[in-house]
């Protein structure tokens, strides 16, 4: 065991110091990287990517003009968006807003957003938000993770949770953006969020955390032995809750396997209490393992109760639907192995990892053994173990959050160790700055892990970037788990807070440039269009409808359809503007000063807006995403004529 | 004049036989770096920063742990935030939200916030936002601009408009948060901003741009002729409006001078047409020259309109304050050079610079001269020049936004060009990626341009990045400018727009990382909790005040002061939440599940926010920024007693 990397303020001198010892430490592979490559970079370039450096010392760089290899689509935390990233280069591609709201895209102000943000909110979540504007403008987006087919990405979509608000979302990745929002009934919050990866998704797995009362109507206040606490499974293809089950305890993060037989959670707080001091009493949780062959004959056959117009089972201590492993007090992640064999809970208050073989699960729900029976290692890691990700080579990663550091240790050791052979399944310990928690590796949460990078998602930044006030930026680490060592090679900065995230090669990843005119995304549109008489995408007109008044424009840079258009105070106003630039990146924005409006109209898109124009007067509209030379000319008026007129 | 990179689909081929051919090209300090450093960069590391690489090919890389050597205010266009950037790594450091929402710091939510966003609003808007939140969501914020003193930055403010809402905000660099917005009244969109550099900020100077009826109440509607354009000098250390003068045709940027005697702004359709054929009828348009001394000397004198409580003074055609200085149809950007006497306006629609001797104005002003006798140089660059950029050794840097090019050119050379000497001021002509708007040096908006490194932001990446769908980032790249020639270094994508840049030396700028407890910012709350007889830096109380319920805790990891607390429904509910850590880096969250209530509070600072606990039942606050090894358990019940119990 080695520690590569000294943390803290000395820092930068530590560096040097390190260079200076690298030749005494001597592994090809080791800290070559860390101090800069030895062979030319321009050489380098010469040679496909696949051989470009030796072993163990990737290229890391991405020079002007080449792209990534992979994608890494970023949660955002309590941001409420998702970002895309390139990896190696650790670049923000872009943002998709998802939870939040966004002042560039319109996102939780046009038509088709709206009707994302709403339509599968709850009825008292609607009733509660109808004098705020029928949205939530927050959320807290934890978890995202793409569709499988196979036990491998397919590219189709993107599932996360809100844990602030208890949605699901689903993202669609030809277009990268949101086009369905769940809200959980009889839940508080989405934690832990996971999806189904063969035979395919399939289900959405999502994690109640918080206990509350169901239902929660105030019926039932401070009397914390009644709250109940709920796993959710969602059906990615039709985004509706396809059935509930009732749990014990807090659920915490979620898992799959690669036969479609189980699903597994962590489970902290089998005290049920409510205080920091209850929560911690006992020295042993769960991980609770759901068995969705019983549970959706169960479904099939009705045996469940509905609340909510949900099936709701229940699968608390005793059910045929779960079972609960005892485990060392407050697990935190859960991750299965590329093996399609292992899975490990992370021990969190304990420093221990627990690994568990998938293969005795049947032997477990069939009672032919004990729980624990399912558990064949326990390896002590450090302090504060959170979260595992894999090589493909029978390698482990976890983060230690007090510890500062990634630790590497191998699967088969740890098990021999458990079974009483004198074998150290650690391999190294790396520090990391500071305090990590998700951590993923290149492709590591499928079959087809390949054991290239790692990126380690530290909580703290502290001194590690020029000080930006009482504000500082969390650290995603990269790190190059090509080589026996692992080499930090990147620090990159972000904003709150890149919880979780998953490396895609970007070989999965088929995006459109240009929107189809026939996309659902913005049919509703379309069809009103049709009712009115007009072809989007030629006419601009202005239809009126009693004090409803239909604008209807195309965009082409460097000019609207319409140079200028009337209406009269207190009309609500809807305008869609289609762009019909055929152009690869060539995306308009439609904004109204002073009006507060503002949009996102890319290639052969249509977006729609609607407003009071209770503001009499002239108001400039203009184009807010360069489009041309006379980007700044594409502009028109509205004309608002007052009541008094 | 050579082009250093080849744009298109097929540059990564074009970078190996560039490599190729460097040899051929031979230029110390020319291709180098774009294929890779020669020395060692393990030699690199062990020397001090000024030493390392050789001359023209300056270290980029920023490894882990080191720290950037600028930082980079980049306005987020129509994202409507601030971005704080490092250089050279350009790395995000640090989002500000200004006037977008932010669902992670609770920005527009909290009531700190919301006092920002709504003080400064005219009462038309004030009135007109009453039904949709009282607040703007969108902006567009187009330039930010530090504060000055003795023609350099002084690291107290940073100040920018926003185009879509009419507003102009000021960011205290102390704690990296906006503290002031207002809305510019008898004005419809603020485009250009530039700042006093001389004595000090001093004037904040705002392009209006688009021409509107004043008062724009709807009795002027379709009569372009009596619309009409301002020109606003805002006071920086107040942020109120010190005064408008009315100006002839769109003004569009603007800069000021390092005397403290004028300021200047480019000027386009003096047609005054509201049709871009209109627009672009004649050959020629403007460069505005403003005498600060005569306008404010009439200011005390009383010699102006007083509307909507403002000083306005008529500033067209004829006016003592003003003179209008031809120059080709459509300039655009104007840029004051560090040597304190040229300034240059890009011609858009002209591939011509028009160059200004600032010591020339006086006698302009009295008369003694023409206006175009002003003009000292005017070379022809190439298509579509926007913005000029300085090294402060002579040079000039301007986007080609048509050609995708910047060209580096000489001030001195292009003044003898201009006097009939056959001599070329081009020097070089770089590729960039694609169509570039603003540019920016290093320092180079101050006396201490250091020629080290210039921006180029691109708007349009096309075929750069990874496919993230129709909407693409857009590219700004970092180029080296250190040597004789240009070298472009690095590719960054990013989201709606950075529009414009502010590259600083990290010795002007001093942020504070734990708050003072007497911070203007939470004063209000402060008072509050006076007023209630509760210290908040200690107590955890509910303090009821009819149906108004004031709720005060303390945060420290992991506990909140209040592990619940008890509202009835209705109620209007304030909580106050008081970060007690005294720790770097240690800010904690609010969240109230199920209600859209978010917010951050850095280490010793108080938040608060305001809602209606209109649901009845069970809802759990946390912790959103990540705190403590058991943050997850940072946690409360806020139970919401129904109005029938």
């Amino acid at each position: 065991m080695t520690s590569d990397n000294n943390g803290g303020k000395s820092r930068r001198r530590d560096i040097l110091a390190a260079s200076a010892a690298a030749g005494a430490l001597g592994a090809a592979g080791g800290l070559g990287i860390a101090k800069g490559l030895n062979i030319s970079q321009a050489q380098a370039q010469t040679r496909p990517p696949q051989q470009q450096g030796r072993p163990g010392a990737q290229r890391y760089e991405v020079k002007p003009g080449e792209l990534d290899e992979y994608y890494v689509f970023f949660s955002s935390g309590q941001t409420g968006e998702l970002r895309i990233m390139g990896l190696p280069s650790m670049r923000e591609l872009m943002r998709v807003p998802v939870f939040n709201r966004d002042s560039a895209t319109g996102w939780g102000q046009t038509n088709e957003s709206l009707k994302v943000l709403t339509e599968g909110l709850t009825p008292e979540a609607r009733e509660f938000l109808k004098d705020q504007g029928g949205i939530y403008t927050n959320g807290d987006l934890h978890h995202p993770h793409p569709s499988f087919t196979n036990g491998t990405y397919d590219g189709r979509y993107l599932f996360a949770n809100d844990k602030s608000n208890s949605r699901v979302c689903r993202i669609r990745l030809d277009i990268m953006k949101c086009d369905k929002i769940i809200q959980l009934p009889n839940q508080a919050t989405v934690h832990g969020l996971r999806v189904q990866k063969f035979p395919k998704t399939g289900y959405v797995f999502c994690n109640g955390e918080d206990r509350v009362p169901v239902p929660n109507d105030g019926k039932i206040l401070d009397d914390p032995k009644k709250y109940v606490g709920m796993f959710t499974a969602v059906d990615g293809e039709t985004m509706k809750v396809a059935w509930q089950i009732q749990v014990d305890g807090n659920l915490d993060n979620v898992d799959s396997d690669y036969q479609g037989k189980y699903a597994w959670s962590t489970c902290y707080n089998s005290e049920e209490g409510v205080t920091l001091a209850e929560m911690m009493a006992k020295e042993q949780d769960w991980v609770v393992i759901f068995n969705l062959k019983r549970i959706e004959d169960a479904v099939k056959k009705g045996d469940f109760q509905t609340i909510g117009g949900i099936p709701v089972l229940n699968g608390r201590h005793g059910s045929p639907f779960t079972r609960y492993v005892p485990v060392p007090n407050s697990p935190h992640g859960i991750n299965t192995a590329p093996d399609g064999i292992h899975f490990v809970a992370n021990g969190k208050l304990s420093p221990t990892c627990t690994v568990f073989d998938a293969r005795k699960l049947d032997d477990l729900f069939d009672d032919k053994i004990q729980p624990r029976d399912v558990v064949v290692a326990e390896p002590e890691l450090g302090l504060g173990p959170l979260h595992t990700a894999y090589d493909g080579k029978g390698n482990a990663f976890t983060t230690l959050f007090l510890d500062s550091q990634v630790v590497k240790w191998n699967i088969d050791k740890a098990k021999r160790a458990y079974k009483g052979e004198k074998v150290d399944p650690i391999i190294q310990k790396l520090d990391v700055h500071y305090q990590p928690g998700h951590n993923h590796s290149s492709m590591g949460q499928t079959k087809e892990a390949d054991g290239k990078w790692l990126l380690s998602l530290n909580k703290f930044s502290k001194d590690r970037f020029l000080n930006v006030g009482p504000l500082k930026p969390e650290n995603d680490q990269l790190i190059d788990i090509s080589g026996d060592k692992m080499v930090l090679v990147h620090d990159s900065p972000s904003f709150a807070e890149p919880h979780d995230a998953t490396i895609v090669h970007r070989s999965k990843i088929k995006p459109l440039s240009i929107w189809k005119r026939d996309d659902p995304f913005f049919a509703d549109a379309v069809k009103q269009a049709q009712a009115d008489g007009i072809k989007l995408e030629t006419d601009s007109k202005v239809i009126r409808d009693g004090t409803k008044v239909r604008v209807y424009m195309t965009s082409a840079a460097p000019a609207y359809g319409l140079e200028k258009f009337e209406v009269k105070q207190d009309d609500e106003v809807t305008v869609f503007v289609t762009n019909v630039d055929d152009v690869e990146d060539l995306t308009h924005g439609f904004c109204i000063v002073n009006y507060g409006i503002n949009m996102e109209i890319g290639p052969q898109q249509t977006s729609s807006v609607t407003f009071k124009a209770s503001r009499p007067g002239v108001y400039w509209y203009y184009c807010t995403w360069f489009c041309h030379a006379m980007h700044m000319e594409m502009q028109g008026r509205m004309l608002v004529e007052p009541k008094s007129a």
